[in-house]
């Protein structure tokens, strides 16, 4: 069976690189207006493209931006239902000057596929549809039941999906999603990323007195709102990396032995990595390593501070206002509304005196995590092993992924982030491209996985 | 005798104002290019008036910029020598549009002389060469011995003042100076402020990460310059308002009682100084008065910070650089340069983990004081309190006047701040004006200063 799937890519390699080309060229460039058409045209390109797959229900349908495409295939009674999330929107292309072949003529290279979109994400996407494809025609059949829900608006921060999956909640309805819009860590390291951080922030300000003042004739007079905010600001961590906020860590879920074995497994080189940020060394809460520092640790981080005067040379002045910009990045199962209160409860209890703190929200969003020992995860490590015949590396990833908290938030499901870009890919940048070794190796990961997924759930 | 000069004075009042006419008319503003040769023919101004006044050895002396006027009257055998410093120029007058006289046109209006100058410092200036006239004429000589040295350069922070004194040291010899280029604390109560705070100031960079990261992706792993900055910055000061330097207060120079029982005298109401500067309580260090905070206790002030994101809204970055800009406001007996080796050692004892700190040091300046029971200060308040009949009231001033650190440090002299201008009186702003009240009481209290002086020393 494996082996019909493996021929009928190998077979039909030129022809579906050909498809793909056909894909790229289409500048579907989701954030600007110009480019309208093209993203419908990209659209209807696509549903074509899952029809011929074997797809079925293949429709595009409207939303107040740019359409999203929806096939499915439903005949593995009893099997589990499978929801695969990709877009068919690419970033901007400037400063075009910088590419050395043109984004929207794709191109070879060195055995890398150059074009906007090769790894972001039309590449992984046309490799789910060329998986179901090889599977239908060489078996007649899929072992699990796929739902394909393709966005166009992805690249710019998909305004209309969470109303688009709330609507749909019938139509998406699943026992796992998987997203193929993520990377390895390394070449030839097949990763599993099982959790992101969620995020909350904070403006917070301080007011002092009605305006500036000469601190020669005031200073010492009155509260300063510059000391005041980095008083405040330096009371939420203390020296050691750790947050000070009480309650900051009361819901922090601890890792189990088998991810902290996982981590260690990626043998991360700090030293390299000191290096290469270029700092005295690196730094963050005790005992812990860098990666559970920034994977399963929340953070409290302040994204700029600013009072009075910022030129050349001196003012002796003593500000009256100050601001900063914190965000928490969360973990399961900490809260984003509870954190900004207990945070809201710190700045009350450590209020600098002489000034008026007040505070503003900014974005937030719920941190995620598919458990390590999720059956749906564990498959997908066995599928990436069968191909690469290397050990699957288990990851979180520390930043978030709107859509993944949005289908975590409305759809209550197993999130499996199957990528095959890599780091060096220049997503978003000139010269993006794919390595064309994990379009070969991905198409065949994507087909073992569905059979390592009906076994395992 | 008395009665002499004061008859004189009233005699003449118009000549006097209508001479004072003259010499505001003059634009030397002396920051303007195309008002050099108003400067000039200011300073000739000048030095006709001191030589009808019957200075002698009147002359204009030229600097790298505008020129000094210096004049003296030497023949009071055995008797003090009183150096009298002012200046001639003026600042620019922009916004023209908020002058409800034109700032040339000298005009009198509800006992106020209105002009660019009339307090700052013109008609200071010319009360002390109508004083020595009006002494001259009704008693054909004066009680002491006097130099008189106007410079044309003031409004630009003095470039050439140091030089020109340390290479005139000893033509401006003397046992006193007098400078009347500063005001009373409000009208009907006469003012001597006998000292001024210092200053030393530091720029302190804190590099971290080569470039800013996201927040997502290394936030916990990496030192994260804002938190770095804000550490630093919030260990140099208690939440008591303290400087946590250590040896900071070491060479404070404690105020004596009188001082204390002088500045309680002045009955400040700071609780209308809390309303008018609108915060909701005052703070300093615990254990002294507004006063106190602001005159004789030293200061170390935020005067900017600065790190990562400024704008709108959220960017989850973690800046990779951050400056602030620190000042301390020194008093007797600190010095300037040892203040910034503490500061110094403090950041290297207090620095964050994780990131480099360096510093740029800015301005400095020795803080002032000539002892509050000086003769010359005390024969000053006297003479005060013969004219106004009211107590003198002693302060000190919070900021630092450049010219008097350099006279401080370069002729070691005590200094005498005898000023006549008045708070509300819109130095440097449109409008500037000068209460004839002032002006008339004023030439009386130099009067009587100068047989004070002689007498006390």
């Amino acid at each position: 069976m494996a082996t019909n799937f493996e021929q009928y890519l190998k077979h039909n390699r030129q022809k579906h690189l050909d498809e793909l080309f056909d894909f790229l060229r289409i500048p579907s460039i989701s954030s600007l207006s110009e480019h309208k058409e093209d993203v419908k045209t990209c659209a209807e390109w696509l549903a074509q493209s899952l029809m011929s797959a074997g797809l079925e229900n293949v429709k595009i349908m409207e939303t107040d931006g740019h359409p999203v495409v929806y096939g499915d295939w439903l005949h593995a009674e009893g099997k589990p239902t499978v929801l695969i999330y990709g877009h068919y929107d690419v970033q901007p292309v400037d400063p075009l000057h910088l590419w050395d072949t043109p984004p929207f003529e794709p191109t070879i290279s060195d055995e890398k596929l150059f074009a906007r979109g090769a790894s972001d994400d039309k590449g992984q996407v046309f490799m789910h549809v060329k998986a179901i494809e090889a599977l239908l025609q060489t078996t007649g059949a899929l072992p699990v039941n796929i739902k394909m829900m393709i966005e166009g608006e992805e690249e710019v921060g998909s305004p209309n999906l969470p109303i688009f999956v709330e609507n749909q909640k019938d139509l998406l309805a699943a026992d796992v999603i998987v997203i193929s819009d993520t990377g390895m860590i390394e070449k030839g390291k097949p990763t599993i990323c099982y959790g992101l951080r969620g995020l909350c922030g904070m403006q917070i300000n301080v007011k002092g007195t009605k305006g500036d003042l000469h601190s020669g004739l005031y200073g010492g007079g009155v509260q300063n709102a510059a000391h005041a905010i980095v008083e405040l600001l330096a009371s939420f961590r203390g020296k050691d990396g750790r947050i000070l906020v009480d309650g900051f860590y009361d819901k922090v879920v601890a890792i189990t032995d088998n991810e902290k074995k996982a981590y260690e497994a990626l043998h991360t080189d700090e030293e390299k990595l000191r290096q290469d940020l270029g700092v005295p060394k690196l730094f963050g809460e005790k005992g812990y390593t860098f990666n559970e520092r920034t994977w399963v640790r929340p953070t409290l981080e302040i994204n700029g501070v600013y009072s009075g005067f910022q030129g050349e040379g001196i003012k002796t002045v003593l500000p009256s206002e100050a601001a900063a910009k914190i965000t928490c990045r969360l973990v399961p199962d900490q809260d984003p509304d509870e954190i900004l209160a207990l945070i809201e409860k710190h700045i009350d209890a450590n209020k600098p005196e002489g000034v008026t703190v007040t505070v503003e929200h900014l974005d937030k969003g719920a941190p995620y995590v598919t458990p390590y020992d999720h059956p749906a995860i564990q498959a997908a490590g066995r599928a990436y092993e069968k191909v690469y015949n290397v050990p699957t590396s288990y990851t979180r990833g520390g930043g978030s992924i709107p859509i993944v908290a949005t289908f975590d938030q409305i759809l209550n499901l197993p999130v499996v982030l199957m990528g095959f870009g890599l780091p060096d890919e220049n997503f978003h940048a000139p010269n993006e491209h794919f390595h064309l070794e994990n379009f070969d190796k991905g198409l065949l990961t994507i087909c073992h996985y569905w059979y390592e997924l009906t076994d395992a759930m």
